[in-house]
């Protein structure tokens, strides 16, 4: 898994930084999360292939989250996309997008699938054979949704020293990933556990913007490997985060704790400061491990 | 008059290239000509004070035209902006970005007034007392309007010398400047020509973007001191220009040689093309005072 911040500040685009946008890699499928204006030009700045993008998650309607869309998908057209695309984001957002489109006199030649939210509750918006995703409900100044990415690694793995000296035929090999026993030709039951290694874990990623510090989310979140969580205020505006229903450096750190998350990612930056580093030092008065997301790190999960 | 190129390059924007948007700067106004994806931070860029655009003026709703509009009418909002905004585009404009800050539930703490234009003919669309713009209608996919800018400089000019040789109080300073004649104390009556000059002259920028080679427009344009005139390609790819209602290069210098412009501004180059100068040299063999226009180049007019 890996994580690309194609653009992680609040409010407006401006020459030095980018509004939120992020690419996350799972499972060899690319999955943009959010897409604030600028967006295109951030994905070939950091040689994105467009082709690969087929889903895209939108958190919410603000514009420093959404406004890059409608290019993105316009540019998609231009260049001539075959690839169906995806897109889940709160209910309202296909009639924005196509108004838009249709102003322009413009139609897609691919296929553009709305897939609309309006669940107060998590839900399941996408499952594969090796991701699944569910929306984390955050409260914020209109409806909003993070977005957890889950790896499925339900396939055990052979261990090819043990079935080689067992001399299993390799027809065999789904049925012991799979977990099954086998029988030897000579009727000897051999465990699944001599012949396979547990699954690699299944890890994770929680998407948390933009929200005002809520606790409801824990049970959604608990023992997320990373959580992105917002943090657009520092502690000395406490106050503009509470009337804007954002949170503080201090607030998301006690959720990654809560939460029992191992990594915190840290953005969302008001452009009022200056120096970012400040939300690490205050976060790391509650949380340890934290990650400063800038524009166009790439972060591995 | 100054004209600042924020980007002129057709299609999607890059990393290298901006869509069509530009500053025309005419008698202390500045007037915002189309503003595709990323004008904001072009604008930005270029240290252009947002708070001295008031008019805004789009030619047509094609994205690379346009995309950039609601994002920069959401930040002039977070800007606390108290000016009123006037935006000037084909009819249908204000439903969608309306509907895209509701969507946020965004409201402007400023005016927002929005001058919806269906005519296909030319037409006022503000006067003030040194500024008259026009509309030029294009022939385009969709409805698309180009615009001429015209200074006023109906007051003549005092000749110091004379006024203060015939001891003329100041109070008649703007009679003689609206060409009005004296009467000295005497009785002598003296001619305004030998107490004022004539008026500056009248210069004159006329947009026209996008559209297929078109006549008609002539009339409308006929003398005007700067045509900006789209050339999307070269005639080696004329029938791409023909079917997607474009120009070539050779087609603009064309109707700037008709229109007896005196200078050409070419632009919204397709990004196929490697080489903007080849643009000029075809265009030459028609047309000799041409400028390229090229992000961020500033042409004094």
């Amino acid at each position: 898994m890996k994580l690309t911040i194609l653009g992680c500040y609040a409010a407006t685009p401006r020459t030095i930084t980018n509004p939120t946008s992020q690419v996350l890699e799972i499972k060899n499928q690319m999955f943009l999360i959010d897409c604030g204006e600028g967006t295109q030009v951030q994905l070939r700045k950091h040689k994105i292939k467009f082709s690969r993008i087929n889903h895209i998650f939108i958190s919410h309607l603000h514009g420093d989250h959404f406004y890059g869309l409608v290019g993105l998908i316009s540019t998609f057209m231009l260049l001539n996309r075959v690839n169906d695309l995806h897109v889940y984001g709160p209910k309202g957002i296909k009639e924005l997008i196509l108004m838009q489109l249709k102003a322009s006199g413009s139609y897609t030649g691919y296929n553009l699938y709305f897939h609309e939210l309006e669940s107060t509750e998590s839900e399941i918006v996408f499952e594969d054979e090796k991701v699944i995703v569910k929306t984390i409900p955050l409260k914020h100044r209109i409806y909003t949704n993070g977005y957890l990415f889950k790896e499925k690694n339900s396939k055990r793995k052979l261990n090819i020293e043990a079935v080689e000296k067992y001399n299993i035929e390799t027809c065999y090999y789904q049925k012991i990933k799979s977990g099954g026993d086998i029988t030897l030709e000579d009727g000897t039951l051999v465990s699944n556990n001599l012949l396979s290694f547990n699954p690699e874990p299944e890890r994770s990623y929680a998407f948390c913007s933009d929200t005002v510090y809520n606790e409801t989310i824990l049970p959604i979140i608990e023992g997320v490997d990373t959580l992105y969580h917002e943090s657009t205020f520092l502690e000395t505006e406490a106050h503009l985060a509470d009337k804007t229903m954002h949170t503080t450096a201090k607030q998301a750190a006690t959720i990654a704790k809560k939460a029992n998350a191992k990594t915190l990612v840290m953005g969302h930056y008001s452009t009022r400061y200056g120096n970012i580093e400040l939300f690490k030092e205050e976060a790391q008065t509650i949380f340890d491990n934290i990650i400063l997301a800038d524009d166009g790190k790439e972060i591995k999960l």
